[in-house]
């Protein structure tokens, strides 16, 4: 961080910036150019600093020159960051598929999903138990019997599951049950739930807040890492612009540059992004050719009901398609499908 | 595009719908419904339309999508609801102050600060216990600790207190101390905070997310009156967007727009809003000119240090003339300050 | 600006910056820290600058401590400019009004409007000769048939007449006819009109961009300025966010900002800030609130269908209104409406 | 909300979705166009609906208004657009490449750069000769003697030129040099400049306003199409959010849904979109990846002085590079490079 001083500042507004930087733990670092003088902070710097260094007399501006999130950066930790669950490895050079459907329902929806994912080359089986919805009166999940419902599908299949988490107090039974956690887009900076999945043990994936750039996203995977628990995974999802023909826009040169400002494996989420399942495939090709480590992809539960709900979701021949497509690009950016065991 | 006709719309009114579609070279196709009378409109319509028609007599509104939200509409409750804290009426017609620094440091500090915006006539004291921080390395707060600092400042001077809860295992402990609990942005989704705070027993002010539009910040009201407690305050306290000369960009409109489609009072947040000292006076007179229902301001705790500390903060003096001129302002739209005991 | 080095860049990195400045036309003034370098620019910088050293060998920020623009900074004129325009002053002090519909249909329906705006108390005329439409079917205007329309009314009533030009080969016919020329939100950056309008000889008011930060607008005035025209004024007339219950999202907060950076005088559009008629007045009044040196407010021309066209118009009656608490509120801030001939 | 059957659907469609209605709980209100048939929705219903029901057999859309364009919408012209210029043809089923400075300085950097991108593959080249600036005092290219440098690169190497026009008084100069019209995008709704430009013959590329929504993008197309130039290439560039980590947010998702709403072909500009030459090839790739027909990118004019200018720029060896890279992903995706002469 720097403060740059008016042109014409005077000792006294000069020294006043040293003073104030060294109560608040800081070290000052004074630059005299011929115009201007400017001074260095030394020390780790928060963002709201900047605001509290902008007031003091003969300050122009404070301009911020070095990111303030460490542990996920990758100046602090210069390799990839490998995630491993069951026999998958996410960051680590392939391109992971986590599919399934969007919230749980009936085992036996679940069951069928499950296989039929995993016959096509899914590598992670995702199910919503919690459900975060904007309405109240909308349906919110079947709570602990919807992952005991995941635990079985896994436990079939072989598949690894991951499953949202909401609440702080429901971490521990989420733990017990997932083999990722995930954090959803509106709970992006819920830090209390930061907290705790930071002390959870299990990998945790987190979705881009709508509203956040990555700076605030990468803080937020620091308050998990800050805890101890260096298992996570970036899930961008969509932010929120005034184009009202998709969901969200789907942001995908976060993608690239969050790979060059961290070591974190990064997920896209195309179904969410967009809101409509004939955007699904081409925006899961783009993720992958972009540099995802992979993606999240909700696929319907009722291959009887297939065309009749969820403007988001593919059919089981949609996603075999989208699999085969994906597959193509993965392999032409040298990033092929991880493989399945 | 459908005309939906207000709930008794007269034959006339329906009538001079269809004649003014005929007249733009539209078709109208009537249905009646058991409650509603909707006009479907046929024909090559253009995005003006919409507005063209929601001004004729009897409209209620041109939309896709009657809105999703019930306990929150003025339709569900046509009367302003009013919030009584102490002896101060939020939503009644006046204008409410609630002011005081953003995170409890010193017993010393909040008493003091508490005494000078008393003197200066603000209504409630706010007072941050628990801090939202974007940062894992920034002070987050005192806890109990600051409530217990923020109870004898209201023991004191008489003034109710305002404060944040962030986490639903803190929601009975904020219950016990504050008497309004505030919901920041960030957790405007939060849904089991939502919930918590439904059930606690004394009002809410629930903060607009940065990401919001109005639509679903009401049906995160929805969450906590449906829980059973209507005691609800709504805060508008800047949305993200391009502009980058501002923290955030305040949003004037949704207040007379949530007036008129929801019968909660609403404040307004100048310091949040812009990070600026110097926007919080002009923005805060804005914010009641546009009819909001009172306001909240950052004051800096330490008359001493008034200048060194604190991007959006006012100090005593700059507080005392705020609320001079946002005086004039409220009487002028004729919702003066509200009386203080 | 300021070049800020990587922690351990090189000497020759250094000189391989001050190298490329002196080739720029710039000079460099090396300020060497404890732990960083930062060399600062001295000459008149442009934005695309930063780019361009962002990516020499060892750099590892680019941040920009002055703003861009010259002619329109308060630093480089600290006096408010006022535009006279008739017997009017704009941003001298006193709140200007200008009303009138939006696009000039018929002479007898123009004169009306020109009559019953004077007589509640308007400054100045508004009117639509050549309309910028987003769709290629919509009526566009009468041109040179419109603008004699409004001049005629000028005649009769003695109001100033403000008039859109969307063509750099129209600006001298507008010239011809309107006192103030208007610069539309979608011409903000159309170059070429902007050089054109500043050698036209008349004030210009110049609308913000729906995508435009304040450093953008005020590069925009830069342009008129430039070319020798002095009387620019800016308009506040709503970005694009994704609230999408409002046309825009009106940014009050850009009004005492821009007034603090620059010295040109700002009115707010609260008609095309928000789409909806029943915004307009609660909008205009925060605007003055805010420190809007006057409103533009589109008024009905045809008291007869008075509610059947338009839904961010106001009838007659509604701006009658409007002015008495316009009016209100301009007193209350010190800043009362202008006084009519 | 109106649910808006296809045109021709059938029987059994339309009873399906009442049917459907009916188990969701809603009434559904039939109403029979001479076109189309639509249905009401009766009853409360939610935003999430909407999706449910877009996707059932014979569902066109869930809207409150058709689309308000029509030369432009696939539904009035269900082929691709192919537009051919010299020998190549966007929009036929290759991926075509359109590389070159930004701005034409010297005969002799043009030649250098428009050879070597030919050798690399390239099929179009690019250069400004006009260049939008944000700021009056930045050099505004060479003008005609620029369209001259290019149109003695094309004399030699072959390549088609593109180049932007900025003023309607221009579009005479620029279509007697130019193969392909750029409208940039601050002039997206200069509709002087649109109507100019659908009468000069040539083809056109419009790119995409950086505040608007595709709706808007495509009524400025019908601009163009509505003058009777049939020649029009869509170009996405970039959107302005609130992420500032890249100069703006490439919108990958406007691409397949461009191409389901239109006919029109559509090119992929990473080089303005990011600002940012390491995300340069990632972004080209996704755009292939998306379904882009081609993509223009910047290449750095002075092979000796690769580092040292242009954010956005690619050195010679980064573009070669890219060239490979994307023609992978091209071949994956079916959509091989085009052919070279």
């Amino acid at each position: 961080m720097i403060v740059v001083m008016r042109v014409g500042s005077t000792e006294t507004e000069i020294d006043g910036v040293l003073k104030r930087l060294k109560e608040l733990g800081f070290k000052g670092s004074l630059s005299r150019g011929e115009e201007r003088t400017v001074v260095g902070v030394v020390g780790q710097v928060y963002p709201e600093l900047a605001d509290e260094l902008a007031v003091l007399p003969g300050v122009a501006d404070v301009v911020r020159v070095s990111r303030p999130y460490k542990l996920a950066s990758r100046e602090f930790k210069p390799d990839d960051t490998v995630v491993r669950v069951g026999g998958v490895a996410i960051g680590g050079g392939n391109t992971v598929m986590m599919a399934g459907q969007c919230s749980v329902d009936t085992e036996e929806q679940v069951m069928a999903t499950a296989r039929l994912v995993k016959e096509a080359g899914a590598h992670i089986l995702r199910g919503g138990a919690f459900k975060p919805r904007t309405n109240p009166y909308a349906f919110r999940g079947l709570g602990e019997k919807g992952l005991q419902i995941l635990a079985a599908a896994r436990d079939e299949t072989g598949l690894p599951i991951i499953s949202e988490v909401m609440d702080p107090r429901d971490v521990e039974l989420v733990t017990r049950y997932a083999d990722i956690l995930q954090i959803g887009s509106r709970n992006m900076q819920n830090f209390s739930l930061l907290d705790e999945v930071g002390r959870c043990g299990k990998p945790v994936m987190l979705k881009r807040g709508m509203w956040a750039p990555l700076q605030e996203w990468l803080l937020a995977a620091e308050y998990i890492l800050a805890e101890g628990n260096d298992q996570v995974i970036l899930c961008e999802r969509g932010i929120r612009t005034f184009e009202t023909d998709t969901r969200f826009t789907m942001d995908l040169s976060v993608i690239p540059l969050a790979k060059r400002l961290s070591h974190l494996p990064i997920i896209g989420d195309p179904s969410h992004a967009t809101g409509r399942w004939y955007l699904v495939e081409p925006m899961a090709m783009a993720s992958v050719a972009a540099g995802a480590d992979g993606l999240m992809v909700e696929v319907h539960p009722n291959p009887d009901h297939a065309l009749s709900d969820g403007a988001q979701s593919l059919t089981f021949d949609n996603f075999r398609q989208l699999m085969d497509r994906v597959g193509e690009v993965a392999r032409a950016v040298g990033r092929p499908l991880a493989p399945v065991s």
